[in-house]
């Protein structure tokens, strides 16, 4: 029973979670109030905290979940033994997924991660950090080995994670093509741009 | 005497116009009041209005004199006879230089425009949307001639388009590469993923 309990608790997190990463990416972090987000859950204000510490600890959650996903991914690309232009089209790929799949989720933590509460600030700024360096050590490598075109490691970084971003008003465009096509489309440019 | 004053006019409202930019960049078009901007300026703020006529007008001004310095590269290099490469490639450099030189005004522009009022609101909304349907064709015809990859031009176009925008983080980042290497990088592999 105690059991069955913890799985319901669970599970209205995360339908929480789920209503607060879509009320988070409609009016802002500082723009929705958690009396709203109840009224979306179809609870009472108060009872929300038998699920949830704060607003604060939402943000956290949505921003570190995401960048989890991203993590994991790097993990197990670092580990395994693909060339580096497989590597970068595999990040290429992966984000693309993450920006049509997982939208509202990367909308809130792109535009919201500031506003993040310490400690969390502080661990997430790092965190985007040595990410954007391990992506810069696998440019690097790829350069080293002549796999990759000698260019700026870091602006290569900066311009495959701006387009990828760019995905932001592929989703506000009516008739977008489908999303294989943007991601195939994307790998082609980039790595083509990027490969020797 | 009367050119005289009437060049004075204008130059205040050059200041204006500057500091007004300033001022939006650092506070978002809705946080910026009139009161702070006058202070800016060093007027009462009764007196702006001398100059111009609203905090709306002000911001018509920059966005659309963005929209015109990009209008009339594109005129100009639409009347020129380089290969399609060649205008890609001074596409990526203009939006580099002007996301470089002229970042205030383009941050504004890039973020506030929606807070444009009608009838500058469609308009604007009407330029981007024909700017960007201008890039396309470029990138179409590339294709046409053999010259670019054949790969979906309005993707394409949103490659670019976010590459330079993401020229924002480079501004953050406080130990970045320079300028020069900034937009070269970006046009290698820019045009290197786009040439066939």
């Amino acid at each position: 029973m105690a059991k069955i309990n913890g799985t319901d608790n669970w599970s209205k997190k995360d339908i929480i979670l789920q209503k607060a990463t879509s009320l988070f990416k409609l009016k802002g972090y500082h723009g929705a109030s958690m009396r709203h987000l109840a009224g979306e859950v179809g609870v009472e204000a108060a009872s929300l905290y038998n699920h949830i510490d704060s607003k604060a600890s939402l943000l956290k959650e949505i921003c570190f979940s995401v960048a989890g996903d991203f993590t994991s991914h790097l993990d197990k690309l670092e580990k395994g033994d693909l060339s580096q232009v497989a590597k970068v089209e595999s990040v290429i790929r992966f984000h693309t997924r993450m920006m049509v799949g997982k939208f509202e989720a990367m909308y809130v933590s792109l535009r919201d991660w500031k506003n993040l509460e310490e400690p969390w600030l502080k661990m997430y700024g790092s965190q985007r950090r040595e990410y954007e360096q391990r992506l810069t050590a696998i440019i690097e490598e790829g350069i080293r080995r002549g796999e990759l075109r000698e260019v700026n490691a870091d602006i290569a970084v900066l311009t495959i994670l701006s387009a990828v971003r760019g995905i932001e008003s592929w989703h506000r465009h009516p008739h977008h093509t489908d999303a294989a096509e943007l991601e195939n489309t994307l790998v082609e440019i980039l790595t083509m741009g990027l490969k020797k």
